[in-house]
């Protein structure tokens, strides 16, 4: 996918957040600064998001660096870690982070099935946070 | 002040916080996106802060709108709203949103001279945090 894909697929993630009661800022540079950070953050009734975005056709590989990145950014700020996964004329699936899975070598994968058997739709995550 | 310098200013400010344990992100596009925002949002031990970052000279005048919108996202947030301003030779200081001072009009008002009379250095405004 490109980069121009994924920034699109980041803005409309950050205005579903937006007019859903939640402040919610876009990352600058998240994929290029040297510090651990994550692509959204999204916050309400005092609970934070630290969201990953990927927007994928079939798959993706992630390496497990960027896994641990957002692993310590989400402890170190006090957010919930999860993967935000735009599968192609699927839509908007959510993964936390301890359900992407291990694949070869010491790489992660996340794919529209895993997407679909473990992950939740947008309603389901926010509704759980409304608990 | 130029764009230019304000963000080095934000950048300077993001390691500082990183550099003391807290996770933080610079939003993408703060100025100019039409959803309430801050420049830095930074987390450590479950509290959060919301930074709008000034770069001054001596003085600047802030908008009602640009206040106002500050407090809407600090609070959908679940976070504290601050001022980090960084005067020209002086370095930083950091003050609560609502010590910001009324000037003419709806406009506010932020000054070397208010920095320094109601605000805290770095150190003692994450001191305050570890409380």
């Amino acid at each position: 996918m490109s980069k121009k894909k994924g920034t699109r697929a980041e803005r409309e993630l950050l205005h579903l957040f937006w007019d859903n009661g939640f402040a919610v800022t876009r990352t600058a540079g998240s994929g290029s600064i040297t510090i651990p950070s994550c692509d959204l953050l999204a916050g309400k009734n005092g609970k934070t998001l630290a969201v990953e975005c990927k927007f994928i056709k079939n798959s993706i590989y992630i390496k497990e660096e960027r896994i641990n990145e957002l692993r310590e950014f989400s402890e170190k700020f006090g957010a919930e870690p999860w993967f935000g996964i735009k599968v192609m004329n699927k839509g908007w699936f959510f993964l936390p982070l301890d359900k992407v899975e291990k694949s070869k070598g010491s790489n992660y994968i996340i794919s529209h099935d895993i997407a679909k058997r473990k992950g939740v739709n947008f309603d389901n995550l926010i509704l759980d946070l409304e608990k």
